[in-house]
């Protein structure tokens, strides 16, 4: 499995950066590899000041070595080793009209003193954080999560939905980070009746649609005018998108916490913030987002009825 | 004494707003008074978009009531009732050759359930986070300082420096968020063989050395002609602040989660700020700020000798 997910998770940097290239038309991902003291590394892929994009980042990292203190700890075991590997990207678009987006998917193995493997699962998601709302934007991001639970499970959309909403959340402003997507975690062999390979199935479903998600949306929205109105307001709501992942993400702490590749975790970070003091929407075009960050909701239109 | 330190921070807080105003010559403080709902309020001061400061802030806050669960598990103790009053004050100039200063001054008391008080401190200091390094600023920053601290016991200034040096430092990337200052907290009646009263008086010592301390060097820094390179490394530099605040500041985590008013916390937040991956100090000038960053130095030029 580690193997079938290291050459999935490469395959999709590949197939993701050649599609955004493709899209921004001027600006090339530029790549980092590193190393992990501990064991393993990463391929960090950068790409800045582009037609469209005007800082985005997808990075793999397959990573191994000595569970960290902070996480025998919180798994509450003794001595072990793991194996960790994923995919993660945050793409932040120059046109405040375009949303920033942001996936992972990852793998993790843990093993005991005697290399035994003790433990195995899947995570990961995507989700978008829109600066404008644009309805039909936020259907079709939810409608392609929607498809891509419905194949494995009939509540994986509505439960993997509500897991992203009540993660990505900016609970010190009670208000969500975006418009949310999907978020799961310790996708085990034989939770929910899935076993371990067709978690795997599951898993590099959610994986490939994050393109046909996303990319529609980032083609209708890249050319809109804009003015500097809007471009300002963007840069306050990218403020609330550094407090989210500074304060609250879980991901950016641990990594930050145990001694990770900062600019590999940073690079998450939009490239051009700003904090005024209380500062309120200005009109009712960002009226219209705040209004659903305040209180998320649903946003598949046709539903299914199901016995 | 809560009396008596409640007036000396309002005045304190005039007299730093009056003089911040002259400086500016532009911009003016607008107040927003706030109450808080379990006891107490505020008066939080914020100046924008001036001459001479970008963004600043200087607020007062006087609160009581129960102690929140937080503070309960840190102090170890049941069902308590809680004063605090204090100045808290954030400053970011325009020009990226005069740097941002912090400062904060603070009285806590603690009650048990009969109303009995049961513990009483002081708390406070003074930072300061230049974006280009002037040794002459540093010096003179570091001997106003000094000077408070001498007037009270002859190790406060080294034990408090350090202090600050240890407390100021973005761990996650093993460097400083400024050259620091004083940092002290629960100076408490029979610390170090001074009594209460005398607590108060170098406390407000300390609290009286601000202007002295930063006045001077804005003044001289204010008016330095700059180019889009040094105003870039300015808005890279804050983005550690950020990085600071929201991931380490003991002050900024607790507000956020005890549900203090937000927009007074994240006053301290730089208005405009950047997040470039991987960028390296531009030049000379930018690497000599970042050698005293990665290793705090001592700024007092002409030592003292003591037996």
């Amino acid at each position: 499995m580690k193997e079938r997910f290291v050459s999935y998770i490469h395959e999709l940097q590949n197939t993701i950066c050649a599609e955004l290239e493709r899209i921004d038309g001027k600006a090339k991902f530029v790549e980092d590899a590193w190393e992990r003291p501990g064991g393993g590394g990463g391929k960090t892929r950068v790409i800045t000041n582009g037609n469209v994009l005007e800082k985005g980042g997808v990075n793999t990292s397959i990573v191994h070595g000595q569970l960290p203190e902070l996480m025998k700890q919180k798994f509450g075991v003794e001595e072990a080793n793991f194996f960790a590997c994923g995919i993660s990207l945050v793409l932040h678009p120059k046109n405040p009209f375009a949303p920033t987006s942001h996936a992972n998917w990852r793998y993790f193995e843990m093993y005991n003193a005697e290399g035994k493997k003790i433990d195995a699962w899947f995570g990961g998601g995507l989700d978008l954080t829109p600066y404008y709302l644009f309805e039909e934007d936020a259907q079709h991001w939810h409608q392609v999560c929607k498809n891509a639970c419905d194949k494995h499970h009939s509540d994986f959309y509505t439960n993997y939905k509500k897991w992203c909403d009540d993660y990505f959340h900016n609970s010190h402003r009670n208000e969500a980070r975006g418009i949310g997507g999907l978020f799961f975690d310790y996708l085990k062999d034989g939770n929910d009746g899935l076993s371990h390979d067709q978690w795997y199935d599951f898993v590099t479903e959610v994986g490939d649609s994050f393109l046909p998600a996303y990319l529609p949306i980032l083609e209708k929205r890249k050319d809109l005018p804009f003015n500097a109105q809007n471009r300002y307001w963007q840069e306050i709501r990218r403020g609330r998108y550094v407090e989210f992942n500074l304060i609250h993400d879980r991901g950016t702490l641990f990594g930050l916490k145990t001694n990770g590749r900062i600019e590999s975790i940073l690079m998450s970070l939009p490239p051009q913030v700003r904090w005024d003091y209380n500062l309120k929407a200005f009109g009712p075009e960002e009226e219209k987002l705040m209004n659903v960050l305040v209180a998320p909701k649903e946003w598949i239109v046709e539903k299914e009825f199901k016995s």
